[in-house]
């Protein structure tokens, strides 16, 4: 049996990551860059004013004044954005000038309206205070961004709402994206029947299933949907070959100690090498994992075990790094939390226990969720992460830090 | 002109939630329940075995023993998971049971078959410790977890995979959830093109859309973009009048001090009350905040300064916590970060700095990206939030506190 580290660094490191596909951008949002992208032009393609106010010839900067400190320069023409501009400022004269628009080529300074004597009644009569100029002060460069032909964006870089725009800026309207990969969900057990259904007695239905699925969604992954098996030799291998097809085969049961547990024997029927089987830790002790290799497909393949809380544990430790790997992305990092109470398990085995993790002043601090069993409903629905805690260690103490994750985001 | 905590108390505490509609549970993820759900029937339903081992009677639990310390029972039948059980364990017997399977009425407790002498070979024979049993030990009684009728989520909840877990297992396939804000998006300006198009000397792309939008999306949003409208009044207030239909309206650009800003008494014309234009802050300055009632409807609108970087903060701090509210949730927190380097920033206004926040042993810390003006492409293609610096203060060292944003997510 592994520990959870052993177990860690038994899944591949750099599994092949899913192929390329194009996607719109405005359908971007989350998703992750195949290819470097370049900037096909300068940003920005002209030098451009930041600020309402007006433009002005370097002499300017050094004009002299009057007694209240000013000198007066002559308006002589209004540049709008998207105008292209029809003179330049000279010496004594000036440009009133918009915020986006093209300052003309002669430009020293543009200097915001705030900051001027100015009336629209005079529009041609400017006051300024050559002390409150500097050389260059609101306008932008050309190129002052990123000059046409350096990388914009790298490979494995997340589209997220910024980047989209600066793609946005460079008209790039589809995009280079790694392919989501496909997670086949598979619940067995002859107790188990499809969550939509009336369970007759002694039946559950398949609540693993729709969460496991909407964890894959929240890793990035697209899942399949696949109908519950039966204990059986026969209709497992059946629904196993079926699920091979995905780039990931997540089976929920059938994995412990159990006389009709078949799935490890099936797996390993239908050709799929074993990396593991079992963990020291709880949930999650009967965790099974193996790779199955066909031409030129690869289907990461976890045994989960049945009860919900320890199959949302085991994808959360072992399944969601994996699937960022596939995307060449970083795993969400492993966090110190600091306990907000005493908490004590007891066992002779590290304990990956649901808790509530939060910001407080900066520190990250996690409350451990009481449960009474594997299977409890509260650290299901309250728990937004999970904390380790060691029974052969001193019970912990509140402000004690401990090894946390957070649930549900590849992000955090 | 208003402070930004002035500004953001001006938003409307309780706007008009979005009404309800219905969700299938597997498209659920995030989505938010709009009524309390009531446990319908008692979880478990039946009491449950824990452990894959044997169904033991109380008698067993003072048993006398060998001289091992062991005590033996006949095993005389087994429990799937699935099956109704056909007797109870009795006095010197024992039943082998499977997880997920149903404890007979009658049974003390289950001992896993790790803890037991048994052999495959001899089925019948069962040695276990009787000090090692305690009674109820890995039984999950009925309604141990919830008791029919008991609430099981409540209003206002996101759905997380835990949670839909929770409601599949009481087969609740269709939830009621609040119906996501629309958010209509338009550009304006001369010099604005839609991002697909080769901009004419002078002109840019509408960068600033395809970003709002996937800010929208992010927030819990249907986004609606909106054709780009020059600064014209007749052009702007048929663009106005349809925005008005969503839940959201932002327009971007024509807020200024412009000559040919038209955006604040278009919209007024049009009907919207403005609540607030100009915010001492950097940058965002020129942000205006109205709201249009008619009849039912109600459209929170607002006017966001043309550059990127400037209305993805405004987007952030103003109207990310709106789209929270008409969805009942509360806003994302503002934290504390520690700076990772001496920064100072320069002028009378605020800075709203564009950051990367990230936790280090969980402490919370932000590295502040120098930007060389509101439009600069580093900080909006590095940054993943940002921290609030004020010029008026002492420069701000390496390790100081400073008030921190996640941008991107309602959850951080």
């Amino acid at each position: 049996m592994l520990s959870i580290q052993e177990a860690l660094a038994a899944l591949p490191d750099s599994p092949p990551p899913c192929t390329a596909e194009s996607c719109a951008l405005t359908d971007a949002l989350g998703r992750i860059l195949a290819e470097s992208l370049i900037a096909p032009e300068d940003s920005p393609t002209f030098p451009k004013a930041l600020m309402d106010g007006f433009a002005v010839h370097n002499s300017a900067l050094t004009a002299p004044t009057d007694s209240a400190g000013l000198t007066e320069l002559r308006v002589t023409d209004t540049l709008l954005a998207g105008q292209m501009p029809r003179s330049a400022p000279s010496p004594g004269q000036a440009l009133r000038i918009m915020t986006g628009a093209v300052t003309p080529d002669g430009t020293a300074a543009v200097i915001p309206i705030e900051m001027t004597e100015f009336r629209e009644a005079e529009p041609e009569r400017l006051r300024v205070n050559p002390q409150e100029l500097q050389a260059g002060m609101n306008i932008l460069p050309r190129a002052a961004n990123i000059a046409a032909g350096t990388e914009l964006l790298s490979s494995g870089t997340v589209l997220h709402p910024g980047r989209i725009a600066a793609l946005a800026e460079f008209g790039i309207t589809t995009v280079p994206v790694y392919r989501q990969p496909r997670v086949a969900v598979l619940p067995t057990g002859d107790e188990v029947v499809h969550f939509s259904r009336q369970p007759p007695p002694g039946h559950i239905r398949n609540s693993s299933q729709p969460m496991l699925a909407s964890q894959a969604r929240s890793a990035g992954a697209v899942p399949i949907l696949l109908d519950p098996v039966p204990d059986q030799p026969h209709s497992l291998a059946d629904s196993i070959r079926t699920g091979l097809l995905a780039d990931v085969l997540l089976l929920t049961g059938g994995v412990s100690m159990g006389t009709h547990d078949f799935v490890p024997q099936e797996l390993e029927r239908a050709g799929v090498r074993k990396i593991f089987h079992g963990i020291r830790m709880k949930p999650g002790k009967p965790l099974w994992f193996g790779i199955a290799q066909q031409d030129d497909h690869t289907c990461l393949v976890f045994g989960l075990p049945g009860n919900p809380v320890s199959s949302l544990v085991c994808f959360e430790l072992f399944v969601r790094p994996l699937l960022c790997r596939l995307q060449k992305q970083p795993a969400p990092e492993r966090h110190r939390a600091a306990l907000t109470m005493d908490f004590s398990v007891r066992g002779n085995r590290p304990v990956c226990q649901p808790a509530q993790l939060s910001l407080c002043n900066g520190r990250l601090q996690a409350t451990p969720l009481n449960w009474k069993v594997s299977a409890d409903l509260n650290a299901i629905t309250a728990a937004n992460g999970m904390v380790l805690l060691n029974p052969e260690d001193e019970p912990a103490v509140a402000g004690q830090t401990v090894p946390a994750w957070y649930w549900y985001s590849n992000e955090r």
